[in-house]
């Protein structure tokens, strides 16, 4: 990792200066990589443990299989996993680039790129585990005045390994939540005082 | 609305210069504005519609009521209308006032406050409405797997109105996003180039 922390960027470039903002910046990215790690694990084992989640019981001499497909929220829950992990494979390459070559970030669009990026996954992975929690609860309490049953009574195994799985994409998602604070403070700050030499689209 | 845009607050005060800053933070704040109103009437909008939302059914000579309170995400997703109308009206409040003082957001815990609370309300409006449209899902096209069956068939007038309800908040929710997006260039763009100033927590 550099420990230059001058930026070498097309487009605009404020001026860098004072060495408490260089000590910032390099926490920030080794946060930045952290986090983004921590997600992309979290996400394959999210995935993982509910498409491998399968449990068979014999009621009244009928066989049959619980599989995630049978929840929807479940599918959903795996696709945001999914893309979620890709998404953070691919950033966590632009990071480590990024840190070999000691550059900071100081291109606003590649700024408002990671900016959006990060705040489509975190809302993208908090609709699916909270879709995902939500028919969780339906299966475990029932909803009597709608006639839904407690799935998990039967399927007890299986609801458990779906909890971890969930349990697994909750914190992927609260990582996600503070990614995209940091992305939010690497784009903005660079709207600060910078002497009306932005081209923002502000 | 003042047209000074020169900051008055205690605490890390940057040096504020460059009409284009002026008209910028103008429009955001005007954007903010805007954004809050919206936000407290649609969330009010939705909470009465879901509340009031009732539908008696006759099946087999026993009379049943269909209510919101039937469907505990609906129970949720009316809480969380109501927290996100409340905190709205108190910041609606508070930009007025900054208006009327003209007084430009320069106070870092402020800016701290402000934009964890909107990241707060964006996420807690979010999951609130990704549960709503799962139950939502469910109760119209039934999950045979699991033998929850489709209410929808039964009350069809309960569900267009919950669904009119759950639009109005999905509106208020995305509102919230932008607006979070909006405090977090108010709170960012403090970090600039401040010349060391500086005595953020980063």
């Amino acid at each position: 990792m550099s420990s230059l922390g001058v930026g070498v960027s097309p487009g605009n470039v404020p001026v860098y200066h004072g060495s408490k903002l260089k000590v910032i910046d390099r926490r920030v990215r080794v946060a930045e990589l952290v986090l983004r790690c921590l997600i992309c694990g979290l996400a394959i084992v999210s995935a993982v443990l509910i498409v491998t989640d399968t449990q068979v019981r014999e009621i009244f001499t009928i066989r049959k299989r619980a599989k995630f497909t049978d929840m929807k929220a479940l599918v959903f829950l795996v696709i945001a996993n999914g893309i979620a992990a890709a998404y953070s494979l691919v950033q966590v390459l632009r990071c480590v680039v990024s840190m070999i070559k000691g550059t900071v970030l100081f291109n606003k669009p590649l700024a408002w790129a990671i900016f959006s990026g990060d705040q489509v996954m975190a809302y993208l992975t908090l609709s699916a585990v909270a879709a995902a929690v939500q028919s969780g609860i339906i299966a475990q309490f029932g909803q009597t005045e709608l006639q839904w049953m407690k799935t998990c009574k039967l399927y007890a195994k299986f609801c458990n390994q779906v909890g971890e799985g969930v349990a697994s994409s909750l914190l992927a998602c609260l990582s996600m939540v503070l990614l995209s604070a940091i992305s939010a403070y690497g784009l903005f700050r660079l709207y600060g005082d910078n002497k009306g030499k932005s081209s923002g689209g502000w």
